[in-house]
């Protein structure tokens, strides 16, 4: 899933949307002693992307009475409510909470959202503190699913689920932790281009809020060299565009100019555009629309060509045979 | 998606299956000039792997009269109908015909299998012409799924079936063709262990039956040198075991013998196991039950940590956050 917060975007607290007759804005996790730390309780930006401040958390586990509820991890896929899986939508259907980014849950059926007690929705920013609020709200006794785009394991929230929960003292089992596994970008990408990555490949993100740039640069120097198709995530933004330019001039370093590259636009959504271009004409589209940071870039190899508008890497059988 | 044939599996002729009475078992492509090469009307073995012959393709676009039909290429995910996206199901219920590795077809629901006009099934090898079939049946006139587990664009036929289009003087354009995202191994393998793969992440086969084992050997050092997460597929069979213990030995080169890695075997199948050791361990594991053809490694990096029985990789918001 795609979570990842950027400093350039604007932040707005949380909002609460209860299907019920209560519409309070206050947290609903119960916990027995509220914090300004709290996720939802606070007008303070969540964000944290431009905050160095340490942000103690919350709540811990002796902060509630209850029972545990369970706590799953849901990836959404490309968007569309047709590539969901089934069990992502039934994992859905199964729990009382829903907590995630605006944009992915208005992504979820209605039927499976009204069916929620309560959602909890954020905008852009706060994906730590939605984490927080999500298992502050399992603990607290409710089943919660938290959503996100694509798959909980690509650049998500599986992770930091994890982290937060032992942060508060908690552990998986006791929250039934689960993980319902989604299309990455990388793959619902590619199927909008043909067959552009086939063989061995590697996902590798621009954003270098969490990762220094020196080491983005050394992983990309590192397979580049190699025949690894590469999907890029997060290829730009107005604050990063120097690590788009640099991405594009390490891979011109291994690769020919001419080496097929899909990108993909806005997947999903109404002003969804894919191209295919040319390695040595990638850096000029980083001041165009179609790159963002909705875009998703497939970087082809020395074998990967263009046919009949569809970006084709080859398995390796034409050298065996005369298909 | 995984339709990686190996040479050390046995090899058996096609079978079609026609819902309707017509039970014969010849190829069902109403090719004008049937060909030997012809998938399905020999019982040579189609596999390919354990040949050098060159294999001449049977049919081409002259020999069909009938306005093309679609041809459609459909991940079906880790396995099970839950793991199915709805598109996936949607598109199988819209086709005439389903080709597909044996295992793979009895994945589907029965009542999408059962609404199609004819199932043209194989067992392990025939992965070419396998394809073939498709294509062929396709510019006869029948809209065709051609089907596997996972994502059409991860080791799978995304890529052949284009190949082979070209090869036959089709295009890609003429039999609509379309691709269907699923969720690949790695990322459902992922799902069953918690958090293993999360930032920048590597899928890398051992199989070399396509790619030189040298090739692969160069690809694992330039990964785990790096801090990517790294997804193995294909990590042993019977006549590959070297690939195994090289592969175990370059990424103890670069890495912590204490490092966590994810076994995955026989995902979503009854015999499904999983582990989570330490790298020193894995090679000895490659002569255990638990790694076959049917396993998924995950290999952590130097963040990676073991908890409450879940691999766990690091977003990388500790170091900023005190949560």
């Amino acid at each position: 899933m795609s979570t990842d917060t950027t400093p350039d975007t604007d932040t707005s607290t949380g909002t609460s949307t209860d299907t019920d007759t209560d519409a309070s804005t206050e947290s609903k996790c119960g916990a027995s002693t509220p914090d300004t730390a709290d996720a939802g309780a606070s007008t303070e930006s969540k964000c944290g992307a431009s905050s160095t401040d340490e942000k103690e958390v919350g709540s811990t586990v002796e902060d509630f009475d209850a029972e545990p509820g369970r706590l799953v991890a849901v990836g959404l896929g490309p968007g569309q409510p047709e590539g969901m899986t089934q069990r992502a939508q039934t994992a859905l259907g199964e729990v009382e909470h829903i907590v995630g980014y605006t944009t992915y849950i208005d992504l979820i059926p209605d039927e499976i959202t009204e069916d929620a007690d309560d959602i909890y929705s954020t905008p852009m920013c706060g994906e730590v503190s939605r984490t927080e609020e999500a298992i502050d709200r399992a603990l607290a006794g409710n089943d919660v699913g938290i959503v996100g785009s694509g798959d909980p394991n690509v650049y998500a929230l599986a992770g930091l689920a994890l982290e937060i929960l032992e942060s508060k003292g908690g552990t998986a089992s006791m929250v039934d932790f689960e993980v319902v596994p989604g299309v990455p970008a990388a793959q619902s990408c590619a199927a909008r281009l043909g067959a552009p990555l086939v063989n061995d490949t590697v996902s590798i993100s621009l954003s270098d809020h969490l990762t220094p740039m020196p080491e983005i640069e050394s992983r990309l120097h590192a397979v580049a060299g190699e025949g690894f198709t590469i999907a890029i995530y997060n290829p730009w933004s107005r604050k990063r565009r120097e690590n788009f330019q640099k991405c594009c001039e390490i891979l011109l370093n291994h690769r020919d100019p001419e080496t097929p590259v899909g990108v993909v636009h806005g997947a999903g959504r109404e002003d969804e555009a894919t191209e295919i271009v040319e390695l040595g004409d990638l850096e000029e589209l980083g001041e165009t629309d179609l790159i963002d940071m909705t875009t998703t870039i497939l970087v082809g190899t020395g074998d990967t060509y263009v046919w009949d508008d569809r970006m084709v890497t080859p398995r390796g059988y034409e050298s065996k045979y005369d298909y």
